[in-house]
């Protein structure tokens, strides 16, 4: 069993975290576990560069565990380079969980909502040239007509009640 | 499948970390695919502050991925702060290696290679009051007579030999 996953997508600069750190404290909050999964393009660093777990991984572990009571922290290198599907990562990492949301993957298959703000730009990344059929909903600080329900772009607690009747009920 | 495990011991302030590394980075020369595993008794921190990630874990995700074509990184809490065995965290997280080194873990049944500096201590962790019947080597700065074979403390090819011999064979 996997859990349902939801993609929050947005063009660069839109606030797609700071909407993501809401809905995943308004999820929480609801008793759900929660997952969030983040694609960096580059070369991300995490680990703090002297760490003993840090060493481990420059010295060519495949894999670095830390573990300790409260938590795990894995690093794993893909081989060759070839990233994992999305919905194969959530097999693997997030089969304890009752939902992901992630950040990004707009061009992945999974149903999205997408943050939209009118400075930043008057046009919706999934309404435009072609419209994405995975589109679930807008949450944007303008009024817009759209064929998906468009929240307000701070209201955490709507759209989880829409996640949660769509995906949690 | 799991892979087979050795962990490596040691009084603290003894080089685990400087060994664990040559070890590391010997094995994968001989073209394994190698994991590495560090036990943490306190709160460990990973990743940096500010950063995406850091703030969907902070906002309350039970687990983040972050994910590359390079590699992915997951940070995952566990339930009731009740961390899993060991076995469990290699089953889970490093069935795709071939051989898993730990760093600590010495009151687990993993076979154990111990570290042994005599400015640090006359005394073996795993010799001593009571024999560990899993100890498999020493690495150590003196000439020692044991049970077990004694390599000198940098001898990773030695040490490496010897895994492959008993695990990788």
């Amino acid at each position: 069993m996997t859990p349902p996953v939801v993609s929050i997508v947005a063009k660069s600069g839109t606030g797609k975290t700071t909407l993501l750190e809401k809905l995943i404290a308004e999820l929480k909050r609801r008793g759900y576990k929660v997952g969030a999964v983040k694609h960096d393009a580059h070369s991300f660093s995490i680990d703090h560069e002297g760490k003993d777990s840090w060493r481990l991984t420059r010295a060519g572990a495949d894999t670095t565990l830390i573990t300790s009571p409260e938590k795990i922290a894995m690093v794993k290198q893909n081989p060759r380079d070839q990233e994992p599907p999305l919905s194969e990562n959530i097999a693997n990492y997030c089969a304890d969980l009752d939902i992901v949301l992630t950040e990004g993957f707009k061009r992945s298959s999974m149903p999205k909502i997408e943050v939209h703000r009118r400075e930043r730009s008057e046009r919706l990344l999934c309404r435009g040239e072609a419209d994405d059929p995975t589109l679930i909903a807008v949450a944007s600080d303008s009024a817009l007509e759209l064929d998906v329900p468009v929240y307000q772009i701070n209201d955490a607690a709507g759209l989880c009640d829409l996640i949660v009747a769509r995906f949690l009920s």
